[in-house]
């Protein structure tokens, strides 16, 4: 059976970029690494829109988002963190862990946070030193317009803008520089088409000043330590060389595509998703949606196991469950990173022929019918 | 050219490990990755020789150590650091950042600790809560006597053992639950023959009990959660899925070799490698040699700069260079992982043909034959 992954990390992987991995291991400390991670330093800041270093840490993304929260403050430092599903969740955990001083903001999973809410809190809590929230939550597959809450950050406060971008940077516009981020961090196995194992941070000036008087203790995730080590195109603890090499791979192709090119590509696919799910009578979950991951509601009277049970198990198609409240009730299609409009094609019939196959009535072709409009014919909006 | 690599980490990734590793991805929360993460769990068990859970965490192998500081102590905890190197070095700051209470012993570069100086140090200190000592220094190819160590440890107090095993475990004899450890760490860029990316983690039973009362912050490398996660062949965060699919492959053959048997090919590999470098006219640097890693002192008259240029530039290999105060003055080979017998010909042949084309006197082939000696004959000392 041809298996075929559309999670929302890890993405599939190109082939080029697991041959680039799969070659002999080379040394950290010598010439050659360097030279790639020269590459890999530049290419970094192009994918984020930004002229600052973006540092290359080995760990998940969490642990990059760790490693912004504990370079940048000091214990007792009042941080807002938005929370409008797992992720959101997590940094709030993570912010009463180590400055011990979070403002929770929730937010009904699968809606977005409006500025208006961002203003009326940080006028609540003037002292907040950082603001945290998700550009495209992979649990609700909601999208927020990080342009805009960072204006409302910038206008209302000196708080850091602490952006998680973990499932959107490679898919969402991102302008780290325009938009006037902070600190935003993404992991290799989403837009980026690689594996699992590394965090990306971007810091701006701000930031880097910010972590100059920091004083939470840190030590494997001090951002000090990978700028200092930047300069030299070097890292501060032996990195996951492969993977480093890897993204070379990555950051290649998607330089080769245009970042442009590639955020067109992922709203236009996601749109296509949307278009072929409500063609086969499902609902989509989210307001606001991600062009990440399309989570949608499971039809009437259909069962999840039943229905993965073919979906994965007879068709190799593997997409996420949903988490917490919606498991068993809503299930979440990938277009991140390595998708195109066939794929999305091939996604779309799959849950056709599933359905079929359980017996749920529904419109033959409708589904893919809806895909191919949506690519072909001018004018659909995306 | 054909390069070859004899580095203390990364070492050699064997051909089968880069081909598993080169498999398209697949999704950490399903099926298929929980089997093989069970198998890991089971083989690293065996490696460790323990019947305690081992976790693998996505991070260098100071992400490890910093894992059981963070999640085994808590502020003002007094830890007495073992520093004879660089890593031992990295032990000392990291302590102080995290308990902030560090009693540093030093020992002198190349030299190894003895028993009697721990229980020195320990009747001076009888509050403390942990000991960190490096088992195999890879700055100075110096191995420590973990099991004599742990059992002055043991007898003199109630601290809790914990060992950087990060360049000894799969090289030098490691029997964590025998000996008494506590809390062992090490990396998959070494005896695992692994690309960098993952640390080890082993814990005693008395160490999971102290991490239930343990108050340092601690949020990714919480090994609370690592060790709940494991419980179910998990993991708290997204791990290094190639990784750790290369590291199923890697502990197949460990356990297909025998551990004790991978012990015994370290300590040949290592006697013979310094046999060779002794019978060139290079005097060995440590009194306590590794089993990993033999570092020697470049012959008198002879420059660094350009024995390398010969060594890495015109015959392919990459040995480590000293570090520190012994840059330029030391260099070290590294036998560490997927090395056999006529490896260390092939280097200890290398370093010849290097000698020779930088003029330095030496009897062309006294070398090589004492490695050859060293496997062949009957009763050499190991």
């Amino acid at each position: 059976m041809k298996k075929r992954l559309f999670t929302p990390g890890p993405t599939p992987v190109p082939e080029n970029v697991m041959l680039r991995m799969a070659a002999p291991i080379i040394h950290h400390r010598n010439p050659e690494f360097m030279d790639v991670l020269k590459r890999v330093h530049e290419n970094l800041k192009y994918l984020f829109q930004t002229s600052q270093p973006v540092v290359v840490l080995t760990c998940s993304g969490t642990g990059g988002v760790e490693a912004t929260m504990t370079s940048l403050f000091s214990p007792g430092d009042k941080l807002i963190c938005v929370n409008g599903g797992k992720f959101g969740e997590r940094w709030v955990e993570m912010a009463k862990k180590f400055t011990g001083n979070c403002v929770e903001l929730k937010v009904a999973w699968g809606k977005s946070i409006q500025p208006e809410e961002i203003i009326a809190a940080l006028k609540a809590h003037p002292d907040t030193k950082g603001v945290y929230f998700t550009h495209s939550e992979t649990s609700t597959g909601t999208a927020t317009d990080v342009k805009a809450m960072a204006k409302a950050i910038r206008e209302n406060s000196d708080a850091l803008v602490c952006v998680d971008g973990i499932t959107a940077v490679g898919a969402h516009e991102v302008r780290f520089d325009d938009w006037g981020l902070d600190a935003c961090v993404t992991g290799s196995q989403k837009g980026l088409m690689m594996p699992p194992g590394l965090a990306l941070v971007a810091l701006s000036p701000r930031a880097v000043k910010a972590m100059e008087t920091a004083k939470l203790p840190v030590y494997y995730f001090s951002l000090k330590k990978a700028f200092k080590a930047y300069e030299k195109d070097d890292t501060p603890f032996t990195p996951a060389v492969s993977l480093v090499i890897g993204l070379d791979e990555s950051l290649q192709m998607i330089k080769a595509e245009g970042i442009e090119n590639i955020w067109k590509r992922h709203q236009k696919l996601s749109a296509a998703c949307r278009a072929g799910c409500e063609a086969l009578g499902m609902r989509l979950f989210s307001n606001s949606p991600s062009f990440a991951v399309t989570p949608v509601w499971l039809p009437e009277g259909v069962e999840w196991k039943a229905f993965n049970k073919v979906l994965k198990g007879e068709l190799g198609i593997t997409v996420a469950a949903g988490q917490d409240d919606f498991l068993g009730k809503i299930f979440r299609i990938s277009h991140l990173g390595f998708y195109d409009e066939l794929d999305m094609l091939t996604v779309i019939g799959a849950l056709e022929m599933t359905l079929k196959k359980i017996n749920h009535p529904f419109e033959v072709g409708a589904g893919v019918a809806a895909v191919q409009r949506a690519f072909l014919e001018e004018g659909v909006a995306v």
